[in-house]
């Protein structure tokens, strides 16, 4: 086996993030010793049940004492008393970096309590399934996907470059980015669409129990495509949602001003209107499916499936 | 081979479903002889070169002359002309039927036209791919699926028992509805997923040219999944807003309530209620895989077909 990139790594929080990322350190031997943390002392003994890491602890402070990467893989609104617990245990030279679906935030919740001798870099893996916990991650998770990295102004390029080169060998490309156009950005790309799934579920779920049967029974036909997003995990999205306040309020303003003359043009049976919109949307698919980022197999190819016998409806 | 179940077969439309008819007909054996019939000359010919019926027609009434099964596959606001058409030309004990997405626009569209010696059920087969056209059919479609019928009152209980062993021959497990409760559950579970669908696709569309780019790249965290209803025929979808409005006004009324109770807690910060909504719509996704009405492979199994070169994001 070659040199590892990184002689410790600390894992903080191992959910479907962290524990992808124990698997795919592993997988690819980028780390000479892994220790895992978490604070519930259950997740922690699935970890290790489940042979994530090399040494697992309850205590932050603890687990980054030796690390030369610390990776934190905890809900956005949790990461300023992460910072506070490790900071001061942080060796000089290590790198702390996160794996967050806000950004503007965690820099703002972390880089003070990172000290000096150390390099914070904020960071996004843009991957996730709807799925989580130790046993939900899996190592090809960032393969073939985005990490965006919002280092600020100053940080020292050697640390930033290393951890690049990191998380190009999990499999992913690397972007750069401002804290705040990441979050503008994620806002429509990933926390809008989960808001609206989890708000177009929240409906069905309020209708008349004999219509909501139904839904289930025929959700098929539509429905049941918003549902994935709508099973992720709702403390992460809490998070999100009050950490990215601004910026999902800015695109739920342009999605409600944009639905509201949708429906007027319902009302009124403006044919071409709609015919106008059906159509437009048609290109956005096809531009997605070009640049590699969803299958172009119809109804994401469910169909594959249809011998297996959880798809017999009898 | 046995005694087809109908010995002359018309398809009126040969699009997505008439097309996939087509496919499990032949494929099961279920008629002695398929007509296929559409207007417009070039799909006609797509639909000979893959030789999907026995003979093929420009004309509708041409193509009912001779059936005892007519189907007919059109937008729903193509129903009134096409009943027009056929009427006259049908024999006696004939059976019409339909596969529109609304039910009681096409019941008082069509049912006038047909003449007392026929029989007329319309129906629904939920099923359905983002693809349209008559190469995007396939036999399997309405495999494991329902289908619902929303015949009248008065209406030949033979005709509709062969009807529904029809459907069942195609691997679909049959239902039966009024029309105003189908067009209820339809809305909900189908037609208003379709129009958030367009619609938050079209608000990003809307967005300055470099934020929108960067949707596409980043949206497998969320926004993809909403691209595939967004794909879906434009002209079926228009013709479904116009003519099933009552009931998806009602829909989209409660859900933009929803939506605002929910944009109101994520501006006051009420992260209790957030949770609540995030944590409650996890069953519902439950119940649909345990309905056989979805796989329950993370990202939809996405990530097995990761390797393929389309997938590589260079």
């Amino acid at each position: 086996m070659s040199t590892p990139m990184f002689e410790n790594v600390a894992l903080i929080g191992i959910g479907l993030i962290g524990s992808s990322l124990a698997r795919v350190i592993a997988a690819k031997g980028l780390a000479g010793h892994v220790t895992i943390a978490t604070r519930s002392a259950e997740t922690l003994a699935q970890a290790q049940a489940l042979e994530l890491g090399d040494d697992y602890c309850q205590s932050n402070a603890e687990a980054v004492r030796d690390a030369d990467l610390v990776i934190v893989s905890v809900p956005v609104g949790a990461s300023e008393a992460v910072a506070i617990e490790i900071g001061p245990h942080l060796k000089p030279g290590a790198i702390v970096t996160d794996v967050g679906s806000t950004k503007a935030s965690v820099v703002r919740q972390m880089a003070p309590h990172i000290p000096a001798h150390a390099h914070f870099i904020a960071g996004h893996p843009v991957a996730g399934t709807e799925q989580s916990g130790p046993a939900a991650g899996f190592a090809e998770l960032f393969q073939d996907r985005w990490c965006i990295l919002t280092p600020m102004e100053g940080t020292d390029a050697d640390a930033i470059d290393r951890l690049s080169q990191f998380w190009q060998a999990c499999g992913s490309t690397v972007d750069r980015m401002d804290p705040d156009h990441h979050d503008l950005v994620l806002a429509i790309a990933s926390h809008l669409p989960h808001i609206i799934a989890y708000n177009i579920v929240g409906t069905a779920d309020d209708l008349e129990a004999v219509t909501k049967s139904e839904v289930i029974k025929y959700s098929a036909s539509g429905f049941r495509d918003f549902t994935r997003l709508a099973a992720s995990d709702p403390v992460m999205w809490r998070d999100v949602c009050l950490h990215n306040k601004d910026a999902i309020l800015e695109m739920l303003a342009r999605f409600s001003e944009d639905l509201s003359s949708l429906q007027r043009s319902i009302r009124w049976g403006d044919g071409d209107k709609l015919l106008e919109l059906f159509t437009r949307t048609r290109g956005i698919r096809r531009s997605i499916i070009e640049a590699g980022q969803d299958t172009d197999e119809p109804d994401f190819g469910r169909h594959t499936h249809k011998t297996e016998p959880s798809a017999a409806p009898e």
